[in-house]
């Protein structure tokens, strides 16, 4: 017998129908002997309702009613859910965030879980209850319902397989698996039965929309074994239909390439002829930071002329007008240079193999070579190269890699190259 | 500075447009100096849509979880109002009901208000801090959400006006107060200024769907001044707009017929020929009540032959068809007979002051007998006098006793017959 907490997403929660659907789901886990607690997200499109609602009365809405108001989602999916179960005899009762009580930091709308007292939900369980907890909220010290931010019921989900030792969390989602690549983009991409922690949270913040980041995070910390699977294909017999995501030591057989992630909603900002001296990079960052803008892909070099740097980087298409805005009260923005390009892609390699590895870059930039795809910046880590190229180059580019390391089903595996 | 419980009905916050007429009316009140406590009732047709869902699910659906399913209606509002005052720089707060605590019993979807501990909403309410409570709601002592069932939200407003000593309760609806009868029967109904509790109780549970008769009951309980107005026309000047309902002490000049009520959602049970014998009434309402199924209008006489009894009286039609099936289980039900019609309609006049003069009874049996309409039961109480007719004359019916009493714009008012 295991335990395991299953997550079902918005679509696989879109209406009564599907929530009977995922009901058959966590009935089938049941019947074969597992202890199972539910987290449910809010039916699809009831999230962007209420927050639009918010919105129509004041754009400048506050973060404790806004909370108060969405977190109402996933408790009716949750009521709904327990109903579904009791219709096919399985005992069952719903738990909002504060009957958990799952308690959050007062960050309203962005809260962080502090700490998931068991007690309620093992007393359910050694009752043979199962328990169905509303996702995406939690309960503040001063007793106000706070929410965790979007896509915060994977959150949920994983932080509640830490705090009551599940074997595994089964993350119910509308597509079967991690991908090698966006499936709609190469059909010949290929599920993966397997990857780690590492390469996950590469292809999640890359652009993979399978899981948050957020919540392979906090697996990775806990060292929560994940599953990705769909809650619309049918299981075949006892084989793990997903994919799983576990930490790198129990991945026997490495793959140096495990996938190819792009992403588009990104844009490049340069800053040219900065000042050549320390503090420089602090006086950039630190007021972006201020300002909650992502930065990523951080390239600096020495200018032609010797004396001043360029520093080059990325941050979301949405808050590039704002990065620029913030770049033009620098001291030193009297004498230099801000571009700005949104019409640019992040292509990225992963894969855990790579660091032991020598030729990988070598191969990836390569492909691009020959595909005459110029490069405008690279980073590299432990487990991922990253590009930035033109944006209309992205396809391409994609197939190109995806075909150069061999991950499409007709390929044979790469092996090292 | 008074103290005002105000509470808005469903249509009264229908969208967000809505909520914001709303607020104005409740920024209206603070700028007059009053202390406010606001109650809201879910959005108009969420409350169905969320039964709804239970119900595709299964009819037989759990309460503890149809609970935690339809409470969120008013948590959403409650968020959304607090949102609106914000806007016009109120300082507010939304309350589920579990947040202040409104402790309910466990009879969930259709709780009891057990206690409501003040001290929360006085804590904030010395904040200069509005609070806005999601009506209809509470929590269980085993913390689960538990609704007062339907017309919930009304108890829930003077509930909290008697818990926290509240100078008056406003209940913000569709309609602009209570009128003699229903305006869309007779034209010339005229809106009371002033009702006795008695009297609107006797309105409300006869079918005049202004107030919940279970948040009458509670005001009369708790002597809370009760006013109905309408959230859609503009108050003019300091006059109030609505109708107000107190204590029969306060009211000086005692109309002796306030008002006509009718209903056509009731069926008339006739059982002939039970025993004229001690315990005959109890073996027949016993199995009755113990079905849930509310009985009015008994009328009992000595049958034609002497020996045995025939018994009268009023069930819900929803309840006729389940109400004879109990009734042929009667020990006596084999000697006896079961008549059922459904095609009844229960007509009343009402008045404090018809206690204290005689004729009120005779002047409504004459206008009936005048338009040839046909008594079928009588009953009486002090404070009103019902009988049931055939259905198709509710109409005319209706219409005459308005006149007969001088009920309309246009009337003298009754001053005794």
């Amino acid at each position: 017998m295991a335990r395991i907490v299953v997550k079902f997403g918005g679509t696989s929660v879109g209406d009564p129908k599907r929530i009977e659907n995922a009901a058959e789901k966590i009935y089938q886990e049941i019947k074969r002997g597992h202890e199972v607690v539910v987290v449910v997200s809010a039916m699809a499109g009831v999230t962007n309702q209420l927050v639009d609602y918010c919105h129509q009365i004041t754009p400048d809405h506050t973060a404790e009613e806004y909370d108060m108001v969405v977190a109402s989602g996933e408790q009716v999916t949750s009521g709904l859910m327990a109903i579904a179960l009791h219709k096919r005899g399985i005992e069952a009762r719903s738990f909002a965030g504060w009957q958990v009580p799952l308690i959050c930091s007062d960050q309203h709308g962005r809260a962080r879980i502090d700490d998931i007292p068991p007690e309620n939900l093992e007393q359910a369980l050694s009752s043979k209850i199962v328990p169905v907890v509303a996702g995406f909220q939690g309960v503040s010290r001063s007793n106000r319902i706070s929410t965790l931010g979007r896509g915060g019921s994977d959150t949920t989900a994983v932080a509640l397989a830490a705090a009551l030792n599940a074997d595994r969390c089964d993350i119910y989602t509308d597509v079967d698996g991690v991908y090698t690549t966006d499936p709609r983009m190469v059909p010949d991409a290929q599920k993966l039965d397997l990857v780690s922690y590492e390469e996950m949270l590469e292809m999640a913040a890359l652009g993979a929309k399978v899981l948050h980041p957020r919540s392979v995070e906090l697996a990775m910390a806990y060292n929560v074994s994940l599953q990705v699977l769909s809650s619309f294909a049918p299981q075949v017999g006892s084989q793990l239909p997903g994919t799983l995501i576990v930490s790198e030591d129990k991945i026997m057989e490495k793959q140096i390439v495990n996938g190819v992630a792009f992403t588009r909603n990104e844009a490049k900002i340069s800053i040219l002829g900065i000042p050549d001296s320390p503090g420089t990079a602090a006086a950039i960052f630190d007021p972006l930071c201020a300002a909650d803008i992502n930065v990523d892909v951080i390239v600096q070099n020495i200018s032609a002329n010797g004396s001043t740097a360029d520093m080059t980087f990325t941050v979301p298409k949405l808050d590039a007008q704002k990065t620029v805005e913030i770049l033009e009260k620098l001291p030193f923005a009297q004498q230099s240079q801000i571009r700005i390009d949104t019409k640019i892609a992040k292509i990225s390699i992963i894969g855990i193999g790579m660091s032991s590895h020598s030729g990988v870059a070598r191969t990836m930039f390569r492909t691009l070579a020959d595909h005459r795809i110029n490069i405008q910046a690279i980073t590299t880590s432990e487990i991922k190269i990253s590009v930035l190229i033109d944006e209309q180059f992205t396809e391409a580019a994609v197939k190109a890699l995806h075909q150069a390391f061999e991950l499409g089903k007709t390929d044979m595996r790469a092996t090292g190259s």
